[in-house]
């Protein structure tokens, strides 16, 4: 099969690699309709990173299922599925308690490499999840944002404790903060404040939901989302992008015994505990557990409540990969659909 | 009147000091009943700080109601009243959300001194609860616990998620910890494991409501944690210390999915946003909204239901302060009662 792999920081090859086969009894093979580049690959495109490489790339994946190993019984040969970037057993505490990407069993699926025209999905019954039909082509990009990008940004909505008739501070315009105010607007959020300075992700934002756009960034971004809630600042803030600035940017624009929820990984942002206490905030985040909203975000897609897809604003063919990584480095795409087969 | 100050690192002092008088109109002095030596007090002793000196001690109170502000209206002279160390007006709206320690009005009560035989208390309305009625002399201790230690303990509890059925590790062996033990237990905590090595402590906290104790610290006491809870940790942890290492202990003894109260005024301590965001924790404190619970407090100690007084194993005469703050220091005491007149 052909499949993505990098080699070091901004060398992306696409290659024939072995036909991954089903190795545990609890695995399956997907051939995938489609996958993606994420905004966290950029981060060893860059250079950030320990791996000496060459890697296999990508996590984000949906498609028809090939072939299963002998103990899975939910999922079926001929069954269109998508699953999340950790498989997990679905069944263990911390799973039930709706923490799959901690689950006690917890494997990566990107090991294998899910920007490919093949993928094993290590513990499938626990791991993937059924669409009602084979969808229509044109659900297939939505299908595939919920893998990572919508189920991150609704984690971050969901950890922000996001309610009706609250304000909701998103900062980040990439495509999980994007597809966060898709969240907070679902959830009921009354105004949601995208933090934004890119025209064209301000008015996917508006599109999304956001009821209000702000510009500024740094202090001067807090004391706009001050000005705009009577000095008090937001309910809730979402950070969706990882850095130290992102992170004081949310917790300063949330109000004492409002919520940030986090879901940007964090490189290099240190909390100082003696700050924090007296912001009074609560502080939830990690690697969203999108399984355990699954299967309510295929059904909003299902209905076609939600659009999640048009975070893709660009679409190549597999073989093309080099040319998607280069696009979203620079900025010139937000998030990058790779055509497969 | 007489009122302690502190001069000095070390330097405590009872002393002739002006009575307070009503400043504003929404002010009360109160006679107090009793006051007392809180660990936070001993940072300074222990010359950690920046203040210069000399400063009034105290923020702990409870007793009767001496004269009340033109614009007091439901708090009366002769009543017997209970309040935190934040004055709020309880009106605002971060108040209503129940973070009155962030009140858009707040003041330190503590300016004033506490530790003395009158206080001025701002915003007497919204800051002052009254007890239903005069109390027999032996509940005293216990309203005037629940004016922080108490209130502190309980808000680490309910920041810390704490419910019934589950399993909660308190950091901490001070007033704060031990009564966070009483509160985890009146919440309905199933389990609920202590971190002490004193044995003094360690019965108290058994007394409360404790079902564990683990005496060992650092990476041992998170695996004594680990292996009480199947290998997962705790559901909830209350930090109650403010150390990195007591903030460690609690954020590392808490399985993914779970709650950690911090309430220990944080010293030093640096939280590592790459680390926390793979724990999966929620992470919530702050200076504890000690009026929220104050009605329910006070309901719980006049019906007998809890005896947080407890806490105190040393009474001295106000005029003996020095000696009280020498025992807490040396770890003589857990926490010093000063009576008054």
């Amino acid at each position: 099969m052909r499949g993505v792999v990098m080699y070091a920081p901004g060398d992306v090859r696409v290659e024939d690699r072995p036909d991954p086969q089903i190795v545990d009894s609890t695995d399956a093979v997907i051939r995938l309709a489609a996958t993606c580049i994420c905004g966290s690959d950029l981060w060893p495109y860059r250079g950030f990173g320990t791996s000496e490489g060459p890697d296999p790339m990508g996590h984000e994946y949906a498609g028809i299922v090939e072939e299963v190993g002998d103990e899975v019984t939910t999922i079926e040969p001929g069954q269109f599925v998508i699953g999340s970037f950790f498989a997990s057993d679905n069944t263990c505490e911390i799973c039930r308690a709706g923490y799959q990407t901690s689950c006690v069993r917890r494997q990566a699926v990107g090991a294998g490499g899910a920007q490919a025209e093949l993928l094993r999905v290590p513990l499938a019954d626990g791991t993937l999840v059924a669409t009602p039909d084979i969808p229509p082509p044109d659900l297939i990009p939505s299908l595939l944002a919920a893998s990572d990008v919508l189920g991150t940004g609704w984690f971050g909505a969901v950890a922000a404790d996001v309610r009706p008739g609250k304000t909701v501070v998103v900062v980040g315009d990439g495509a999980v903060g994007l597809l966060a105010v898709m969240a907070a607007k679902q959830l009921g959020a009354e105004r949601i404040i995208a933090m934004s300075r890119h025209q064209d992700r301000q008015k996917l934002a508006l599109d999304f939901g956001a009821s209000e756009i702000v510009e500024e960034r740094g202090g001067e971004g807090v004391a706009r989302i001050k000005e705009l809630t009577d000095g008090l600042g937001a309910h809730s803030a979402i950070e969706a992008v990882g850095t130290p600035e992102g992170m004081a940017q949310a917790i300063e624009a949330t109000r004492p015994g409002g919520h940030v929820g986090y879901v940007g990984v964090p490189h290099d942002v240190t909390l100082l505990a003696d700050e924090l206490f007296y912001k009074h905030v609560h502080l939830h985040g990690g690697p969203a557990p999108v399984r355990r909203f699954l299967p309510e975000l295929i059904d909003l897609i299902w209905n076609r409540t939600i659009d999640p897809g048009r975070v893709f604003d660009l679409e190549l063919p597999l073989d093309q990969a080099a040319d998607g990584y280069r696009a979203m480095d620079e900025r010139r795409a937000i998030k990058v659909l790779l055509s497969v087969g």
